[in-house]
């Protein structure tokens, strides 16, 4: 089937061997006596047979498979949301260029570091991608102490190997756009604070808010739709003289559930609110008026991170390194000048 | 850390070895002595240490990984469509349920059967699912004959294990929805020919239109959002009194690519055109107006599926069976009153 290049096909037929043995005597199977690995292995490379760049990482002691885990929620499937489909296509992407291959790994109770330690050793995978993880690090510690290769994705922490965007460059971006527009009061809706992305964004609202000298009034959310139409609906309870005349998220999935309220509490966007989301995924270019939002990239992050996991495994690089990307700012139709 | 059950960490301390060296040993990794495997496992024993359900997978000789076989476009990434999200939860959870992994294999021109079979004789992974894949059959044939397990989604084969959702149930309930709403003229944008589901859909709409009485016109397109633009213009382009006053098409992503059209044309949605697509994925709900469309039960395909291959790979089945769910119709928004 692969034109005139030989084929597993042809070094079994010319072993005498079954096809499953010319895998196995190559992946020294415990299953295959010493005589016929031999036997197969000096056939293989009589023939100039090139078994597939996965065959040839599990002949170096490797599964040729990365981890990846992600949170199984209990209310929505995991990749339901886009963050995790368009992370997954970086992840996927750059493991391909490698000849690695790309597990799912669903984060459960039970995924503690030794169960998680235990799938390496029992080569299921050769290391681990952290998709969004509370800034709990316990479990991370385990694996280090086991020598397990991972990585950790929009997160990060000293010693650990990770790939992060700094909210700043985006976010300044945004902030001097809704200046621009002469907006002078910007509501916040954070994102869950457990988390160090959520902290960040935040922080940095905060600094650019002062920086710009807007006057900024916050609410307390978790990333989530409806955190985004609650904030919306309290941010706007005001007067409308102390109100805010743009709405900044720490997520598109917010910024989604702002536009839900105004549209509920009779106020135009961007006419009477402007909106600013966070991370640029598919819904944002969907969805009426399409969103003005800082770009994340998220896609590219799978890369890095995938990339950095497989230097790592394959002991190309010895330390863990922390990788930092820049975000970016997308006008398109969610702002316009502040209508006061 | 898992509380009061005993860890590997127990059974290595007990046993007087590394933790890595319990899992290799109840995995029966070659890289240990009998001796040593041998007072592994009497250790396990008497301390009731359970390994996880993938270690017991791999002591029972599998891998306890499910290869899920995506195409790899040169255009978009896989998971940026959201077919494969939704497939891919449906496939996750199942194979969950069972203690499976799922593992993403990209489809390209050098994934053939031949490299498949190598990566069940690897120990990657025991068996394929394949989705959309084109209706021609040699590397399935391959497959069959080297005994690996498989099935096909959203496709079908005579001897192959398939799970697929039969277009007639929720193309009848569109049929008289739009009879109800007193459409007669009924457009059609037909799916990628190469695939059964666009041939099966197309073959329905012909009878069913038939069977309602009904005008039918039909472009040809391939589930794309351009393909449904370009149909699009062509079938409306006609004299008012003859043009179809609903347009059906294969998928969502082309009647999103109708509602695009009719915005250019200056026709109102539903007010000039009613539009029905296919499939009910995430975009059909986040769009305005939001879609009537043929829900097809992809998630849930996904599940049955990997349950139909673990079946296969336990040998608790088999004979390949080719399983069969119902699509229904849901109307949203973007039907109303035939104009005319």
């Amino acid at each position: 089937m692969d034109g005139n290049k030989p084929s597993r096909a042809d070094v079994a037929r010319a072993a005498g061997v079954a096809e499953s043995t010319v895998s196995r005597a190559l992946n020294d199977s415990s299953l295959i006596s010493p005589a016929i690995k031999d036997k197969v292995r000096r056939t293989a490379e009589a023939l100039g047979y090139r078994p597939s760049r996965q065959a040839a990482n599990f002949a170096r002691g490797r599964t040729g498979t990365l981890g990846l885990v992600v949170p199984r929620y209990t209310s929505f499937p995991p990749f339901s949301r886009a963050y995790f489909p368009t992370l997954l296509d970086g992840v996927v992407l750059a493991a391909e260029e490698r000849g690695f291959l790309v597990t799912i790994v669903l984060d459960k109770a039970e995924t503690t570091g030794d169960r998680l330690a235990e799938m390496v050793a029992g080569r299921s995978v050769d290391g681990f991608l952290f998709a969004v993880s509370p800034a709990k690090y316990d479990r991370y510690n385990c694996l280090k102490r086991s020598g397990v290769p991972f990585a950790l994705i929009n997160n990060y922490h000293k010693g650990f190997a990770s790939v992060d965007a700094r909210p700043e460059p985006g976010m300044r971006d945004a902030f001097g756009h809704a200046w621009g527009l002469r907006h002078r009061r910007v509501g916040y809706i954070t994102g869950d604070l457990a988390y160090k992305n959520g902290v960040d964004r935040l922080e940095t609202f905060r600094r650019l808010s002062a920086e710009f000298g807007m006057y900024p009034s916050e609410v307390e959310g978790n990333f989530s739709r409806t955190s985004g139409y609650e904030g919306a609906i309290r941010l706007l309870a005001g007067p409308r003289k102390s109100r805010p005349t743009v709405i900044m998220t720490a997520s598109d999935r917010a910024a989604i559930g702002v536009i839900g309220a105004c549209d509920d509490l009779g106020m135009r966007v961007p006419e009477d609110v402007s909106i600013i989301g966070y991370d640029d995924l598919h819904p944002a270019r969907d969805i009426s008026p399409q969103l003005s939002t800082v770009h994340n990239p998220i896609e590219e992050s799978g890369k890095e991170a995938a990339t950095l996991l497989i230097e790592l495994i394959g002991k190309e690089r010895r330390k863990a390194a922390a990788k930092w990307l820049d975000t970016s700012f997308v006008a398109r139709e969610s702002t316009s000048y502040a209508g006061v």
